[in-house]
């Protein structure tokens, strides 16, 4: 009988316990978060069986899963690294960035404790255990970056989460926290400056905000997100992040000088060259 | 007995037809449109009564609808201009810009025809006249920017729009213009260098674009538009936009300073703040 412990019962981590025991009830899942409406609702809808302290709850577990922010899993790791845990026990994790977290890990790995490195692409500008669900990661990729883990404990952890019909894939953190940088940080930080500077823009105008429409919404939708989540992944990921604000700020700066002067054909290709490629992925 | 013509039966022009159709079907609607398929599809579904020739259904028309992109409405005032219309004649638009157009509409006006710019702020990444609906702009913000039009006229245009069900909004030419570069064209060209910067940065990456999830396409989706008509939308307000995407770069820049130099603080206002700013408006 294997037994999971959750840290963090939010959005992520409450869909993998959805996900776990849809897969196979006889799970024993025990779920540790602060936050008193995350467990409850949890444990009332026997999507976890007890609520645990963290370090109560590493110590009895076959497998741990970090779904905390990307602060608190570095913390955690910290901790783990100084706990007694059980013979064969897996850690992983879920966060947003892998360079950092893979680095800490070290510390579990220099102990004998395998860990590996996991980040479902996918969420929500919800948030917490009542908006998580079984088809959260559905078709998303999940990335694996291997560290010191068997192949053995590697495909246990898949089967663990077979329910969550993911596209697994394993590569380094390095490529990772690039690709993540390009797809969901940069474009976090683009969407938090346009909402503030627009509100900025139209702080004298009577209708101002009130007027915006489905496009406007939807190009702001994930400003709406936790920021204390979203700092973490900054912080986190800071090199990389700030270098492709760079480079997007070069081609944003190259379409002003274009609209400035007029130069249709300029402005034109711009927008060809991104409707042709926004076009190619699905909605 | 109205007759009305609308030139450009694409998304918005054939949505307005459907509206002033459900508003009286005893209106007369003369479609004009270069595309075959949108006339077609629309006197199919008996949506217009006929297909005419622009300058024919000008001059028999009570109101003028011009509804194409931007370019092709300055160049049919100027068309407008030089032709004998019926007394009383009521020309409108739907053009996102205002400037541009009340000012090529003095020819009109001085020709005694009246003039009334409009704006509709809805739409939809979709395009053409399937894919137009009576529910387009319903809640959202009709702007009307008054030039040489009667009370009655101003009137009577939004009796024939009644069934949209729109705010409508009067508003100068001036205010029109530096809001909607706010709340649409800044949006729409940072989108667009978005999707082309993230595309060069993953050219190597293997998964690349594959990965990308909801918050990716939610903030790009507007970049799948019609390049065609927003180059035009961007040649006729380029001066507001270019000044305004200057304004957002420097918040841009900020917070990419901030994430560089990992000031946790300062990433933490920005991220909160935006968070607030794109709660309080409803999705």
């Amino acid at each position: 009988m294997t037994t999971v412990l959750i840290s963090g019962l939010g959005l992520i981590g409450s869909s993998i316990a959805r996900i776990i025991k849809d897969g196979d009830a006889a799970v024993t899942i025990l779920g540790s978060d602060p936050d008193d409406d995350n467990a409850d609702f949890l444990l009332e809808h026997q999507m976890i069986d007890s609520r645990v302290a963290f370090t109560d709850g590493a110590k009895s577990a076959d497998v741990i899963i970090l779904a905390g922010p990307v602060s608190v899993i570095l913390d955690q790791i910290g901790e783990l690294s100084r706990l007694s845990l059980k013979d064969g026990v897996l850690v992983t994790d879920v966060g947003s960035t892998k360079q950092a977290i893979m680095t800490a890990a070290t510390r579990l790995t220099q102990k004998g404790v395998a860990f590996m490195g996991g980040h479902p692409m996918a969420g929500s500008h919800l948030t917490g255990s009542q908006n998580g669900t079984v088809n959260l990661f559905k078709n998303a990729k999940y990335f694996l970056v291997t560290g010191s883990q068997t192949e053995r404990q590697l495909r246990d952890f898949q089967k663990l989460l077979k329910s969550a019909n993911v596209d697994w894939i394993t590569t380094s953190a390095q490529t990772h926290d690039k690709l993540v940088s390009e797809l969901s940080h940069v474009p976090h930080a683009v969407a938090a400056a346009l909402v503030n500077s627009i509100a900025e823009g139209l702080a004298d105008d009577p209708v101002g905000l009130k007027a915006a429409a489905g496009g406007f919404k939807s190009t702001t939708r994930i400003a709406a997100s936790n920021p204390q989540m979203w700092t973490a992944i900054m912080m986190s990921n800071s090199e990389v992040v700030s270098r492709e604000l760079a480079a997007f700020q070069q081609q944003l700066s190259q379409l002003e000088q274009a609209i400035k002067s007029q130069d249709e054909a300029a402005i034109y290709a711009t927008f060809a060259k991104a409707q042709k490629t926004r076009q190619s992925l699905d909605d």
